[in-house]
C-alpha cells in the first residue's frame, strides 16, 4: 500500500529562517521542494530551474489561464507562482511536496488543496529576528530594516492560522519537528487507505 | 513559555501489541502512563498502584459519583476506569499521559476530553495478529482464538474514528511513529500560547 505523497506549505516572515529549513529538508528521502515560476528577471548566479522556472509575462498569462498554478501573486510588477504540475506528479509518486511560500500565497494555496498541511516558522524572539535581518549585511538602511522588521510583525499575526507553528531556534529542532509534523500528517486516520 | 501536557489514547485490538508500544513510550522522558483502577482481584505478581489501583466497588462507585475518572466501563462484572486526578496534575506540569484503552474505552474519553488525542495501533495483517494470539500460549483452545479473532476484526472497523492509525509492524518504527504523533500535536497552532 502506498499512498499519495502530501503538499507542506512552509512559510514565515522574513528572517525566520525558512529558506535554510527548507534546504535541510530537501536533503531527505522523498521530500521535494517545489520550484517557483517568475516573471522577474533572473539574477546573477540563478539559474532557470534550479532557483526559478523564469517565464515571460505571456508564458506566465498562459498558465494562469490552464489553472497551472497552486496559487501566484504580484509583488512588485512581478509575477510569482507554484506551478501545479511538477507538484501533482511528485505526490502521485508517493512524495512530499514543499513549498516555501510567503504568507500572502498561504492562504490560495490553502483554498485551492484544502488537504495541503500549512507549517508557519516562528522566530524564537523579535530580537533574533532582528539580529537576523541585520545580520545578512545585504541591507544597511535603517529606514529598509524597519520596515521589513514592522511587516515581519504583521506577518507574525498570521501564525494562528496555520496547521502547525515551528520556532526556529537551533536548525536541527525545527527541522525535527517539521519532519515529526510530515511523518505524523501521514498518520491521519483520514489518510488511511481500508 | 512551558504548555501543558496532552493526552494521547492508544488503543488497539488485542493481539496489536499496544501494550509493547506503551513500555517503550513510558521509558523517554516526559511521558507518563496512567495506571487504570480496577475492581477486580489482584492476580499473581500484580502490584496495587503499579499495575493497577486495585480498588473496592465502594471505592470504585464513589469516584465514579465524584466525577473521578475520564473514562471507565464494566467488563464480566468488574469495573475498570482511567483516574482523572492524576492525569490532570500530569499535564499541567507539562508531562504527556497515555491511556492504554480498550477499544470501547477510546469514545468516551474523547466526549469528555475532546482536546485528548486517539491512536490507533493496528497490526500489520490479520495473519500476524492471529500468529501473535497463538504465540502468547496462554490461550489454546481453538474456540477462544477464534472468539478473540473475530473481536479484533471488529475493533479493527472502528480504526478510522480514531485521530492517527499507527501500523505496528516493526517495534522500533511503531514507537518513533507515536512519537512524531505526540511532537507534532504539541506543535498544532492552536495549542501555541501567543
Amino acid at each position: 500500500m502506498k499512498n499519495d505523497g502530501l503538499m507542506f506549505v512552509i512559510s514565515g516572515p522574513s528572517g525566520a529562517g525558512k529558506g535554510t529549513v527548507v534546504k535541510e529538508l530537501v536533503k531527505k528521502d522523498n521530500i521535494e521542494v517545489s520550484i517557483s515560476a517568475t516573471t522577474r528577471q533572473a539574477r546573477k548566479g540563478e539559474t532557470d530551474g534550479v532557483h526559478y522556472h523564469f517565464l515571460t509575462k505571456e508564458q506566465f498569462q498562459k498558465m494562469i489561464d490552464e489553472n497551472g498554478f497552486l496559487e501566484y501573486a504580484q509583488y512588485c510588477d512581478n509575477f510569482y507562482g507554484s506551478p501545479r504540475k511538477q507538484a501533482e506528479e511528485w505526490t502521485k509518486q508517493g512524495k512530499d511536496v514543499i513549498f516555501e511560500i510567503e504568507v500572502q500565497g498561504c492562504e490560495q494555496i490553502k483554498k485551492n488543496n484544502p488537504d495541503c498541511v500549512t507549517i508557519f516558522i516562528m522566530p524564537p524572539s523579535m530580537e533574533v529576528l532582528e539580529k537576523r535581518l541585520r545580520g545578512r549585511g545585504t541591507e544597511t538602511d535603517e529606514e529598509v530594516i524597519q520596515k521589513r522588521l514592522a511587516r515581519a510583525k504583521e506577518e507574525i499575526l498570521k501564525a494562528p492560522e496555520y496547521d502547525y507553528i515551528v520556532i526556529n531556534g537551533p536548525l536541527e529542532e525545527c527541522v525535527d519537528d517539521v519532519l515529526s509534523i510530515i511523518n505524523a500528517e501521514k498518520l491521519k486516520s483520514k489518510r488511511f487507505r481500508f
